[in-house]
C-alpha cells in the first residue's frame, strides 16, 4: 500500500490557512510576501479536503463571493478583499453570517484619482486623440489641430467624495477648477458647494467625475436626465464600475454630439467596449486599469498582510467594511 | 485720368496702424477685437505703402523677427509678440535700434503646465497606449494590459523654473511628486531643491520637465550625459522647444530602452517627427499645441490689446521682454 497523500495543511502545521477565492482566468501575483506567514490554499489546483477549516479567504480581483461562496467554505470568517470596490461581494451575506470583510483601504486610492484627472485632462486637452494625429503622420499634412479646452476654471463635480472622490478634488484644486460634490450625504468637514443628486450637481457642472461605489443605489445613477443636465459642453469621466453610468444611453449622447466628450476606465460589460466609441476622437478608453501600477500593488500587500496578521492574532482588523 | 487708389491708412485717419508679420501660411484669427481701436495692414496683402509709418507690428505665432524685418519696416518701435516663447524675435537687433518687445505674457502659462502635467500621468499610466490597446479591439483578446506606474513620490526635475514651470511644481505637489530645479539662478523664495545644471538635476531625478526659454546657452541643454544620468527608468517630457533636447540622441535613448519614456509636445523640425517614435508605446506625441485652448487665445487677445494700447498712449508696457 502507497501511503496516504498527506493534506497540504499538515506540510505546514503552524501556519493558518488562507484560501485563494478567484476566477480561473484571474492569476494572483501578489502571494509571494504571504507564504512565510500563511499556509496558501488555491482550491483550484489543491484537493478540497485543504479548505475544510480555512477561516480566511483572499479574494483576488472581482472574483464574486456570494452565499454560494460561503456555503462551500462555512468555517470561513474573514474575506480579505483585493479591489478598490467590493460590489462583487454580498455583503449582506457576510453579515448574517458573521464573516469580516476588508477591503483594499487607500491602497489604489492615488493612482485611481491621478487617472481621473489624466483622462478628464486627456478628454479636454485632447491628449490621446493628438497622439494619434501625429502617428498617422498627419501633422505635416493638415497642419492645424483643433482645439482643445482649457482644464483651469471649469466647474468639475464629483459624484462620490469619498477617499478617491476627496484625492480627485485636492488635485483638480491645483489645476484652478471648482469643485462640489455629491455624496450620500453632505459632509460637514468639507469646503465644496454640496448638491443632494446628481442631476443638480450634473447642472451646475462642466464635467461629472464618477467615483462613488456601485450598490442597488447608484446603478445607473448618471442616466439620461443626468447627461442632459450636463449639457452640450459636458465631459463625463467614469474611473468607479461601469454600471454606475447607463452606458447605452451614453453611447447614444456622445454618437449625437450631446456630450463635449468622455474618458472611461470602466465599462458594463468589461471586456467589452461599445464600438461606436471606436470611432469617436472625443473619447479616451482605458482597459480598466485605473489602479494598476507596482507602487499599488505594494501598498495592496501591506494592507491584505496586516489584515490577515490581525485576524489570526484576535487583534482589530486593519480596514474593515461595514456589512449590511 | 482715374482717381488714385486710396491709401489703406486714410481709409482710417484716427486710428494708429499696425501691422500683421506673419507666414503666408499662418492665419491670424484674433485681430477682431482690436479692428474697432487700430488700423491693421497685413503687408501680404495689402499695397507696401501703407507700411511706410506704421510704429508697431503684431507678430504672429513664431514668424521671424530678424534684422531683415527690422529694415523693412524701419519706423516700427514695438513687436508685440503672440506666442508664450520669443526664441524667433531677434531680441538683440530690436535692443540696437530701440524696438521694444512684449510677449504673451502669462496667456498661456496653465495650459502649457497643464499640458505638461498630462504628458507626464500619460506616460507613466499608459493613457494614450491604453486607448490605442481598447480601440484595437485587443482587450478581449490579450486581457491583461501592461501595469503602469504612479505619479506620486516621483522626484520631478523642473527645468527652468519661470511662470510656466511654477505652475508645473504646484500640481505636481498636490499628485504628491517632489519637485527640484534648475533655473539660470537658484531663486531665493522657492521652497524646491536647486540643481546648479541640468546634469545635476537629472542624476536626482525621475522625470524631467523641460519648460525653460530657447537661447544659445540653452540648446541641446538635456543632452546625451543629461539623458545618461536620468537613466533608465526616467521620464522626460517637453513643452519648451524642440531644440532644447538633442533630439537624436533622445531617439537613440528611447529605441534602446534607455529611458522609460517620453512626452514630446515640441520638436526640432516641426511638424516633421522622427519615424522610429511612432513605434513606440512608451511616448506620447503631441503636434506643439499645449498652449492652444480657446480660453488661452482670449487671454491672449486682453494682453496683446493693453500692450497696443499703451504703446500709443505712452503709458507703459504691460508684458515687455528684456531684450539685451
Amino acid at each position: 500500500m502507497s501511503p496516504p497523500i498527506p493534506k497540504p495543511e499538515e506540510e505546514h502545521p503552524s501556519l493558518p490557512t488562507v484560501l485563494i477565492h478567484r476566477l480561473p482566468s484571474f492569476r494572483y501575483t501578489l502571494t509571494s510576501h504571504l507564504e512565510p506567514h500563511f499556509h496558501l490554499v488555491d482550491p483550484l489546483t489543491t484537493a478540497a479536503a485543504a479548505t475544510d477549516s480555512a477561516r480566511a479567504l483572499l479574494c483576488v480581483g472581482p472574483t464574486p463571493v456570494n452565499e454560494g461562496t460561503l456555503n462551500l467554505y462555512p468555517s470561513v470568517r474573514l474575506v480579505v478583499g483585493t479591489s478598490a470596490g467590493l460590489d462583487h461581494v454580498d455583503l449582506a451575506a457576510c453579515a448574517r453570517r458573521g464573516v469580516a470583510v476588508t477591503s483594499a483601504a487607500n491602497a489604489f486610492t492615488e493612482d485611481v484619482a491621478d487617472f481621473a484627472v489624466a483622462l478628464l485632462i486627456d478628454v479636454l486637452r485632447r491628449v490621446s486623440a493628438g497622439d494619434r494625429f501625429v502617428r498617422r503622420g498627419l501633422w505635416p499634412v493638415q497642419g492645424d489641430y483643433p482645439l482643445g479646452f482649457k482644464l483651469g476654471g471649469k466647474r468639475v463635480g464629483i459624484l462620490g467624495l469619498g477617499n478617491i472622490g476627496s484625492e480627485v478634488a485636492k488635485r483638480l484644486v491645483a489645476f484652478g477648477c471648482s469643485v462640489a460634490y455629491n455624496s450620500r450625504s453632505k459632509k460637514p468637514s468639507v469646503p465644496f458647494p454640496y448638491y443632494e443628486n446628481a442631476h443638480d450637481l450634473a447642472a451646475n457642472s462642466d464635467a461629472l467625475v464618477v467615483c462613488c461605489a456601485l450598490n442597488d443605489q447608484t446603478r445607473h445613477v448618471v442616466n439620461k436626465d443626468v447627461m442632459t443636465a450636463l449639457g452640450k459642453e459636458g465631459v463625463i469621466v467614469n474611473v468607479g464600475r461601469g454600471a454606475l453610468i447607463d452606458e447605452e444611453e451614453l453611447v447614444r449622447f456622445l454618437v449625437a454630439g450631446e456630450l463635449r466628450g468622455a474618458g472611461l476606465d470602466v465599462f458594463e460589460n468589461e471586456p467589452n467596449v461599445p464600438k461606436q466609441l471606436f470611432e469617436l476622437d472625443n473619447v479616451v478608453l482605458s482597459p480598466h486599469k485605473a489602479v494598476l501600477t507596482p507602487e499599488s500593488f505594494r501598498a495592496l500587500q501591506d494592507v491584505v498582510f496586516a489584515n490577515l496578521e490581525a485576524f489570526f492574532s484576535n487583534k482589530p482588523l486593519v480596514s474593515p467594511v461595514e456589512c449590511h
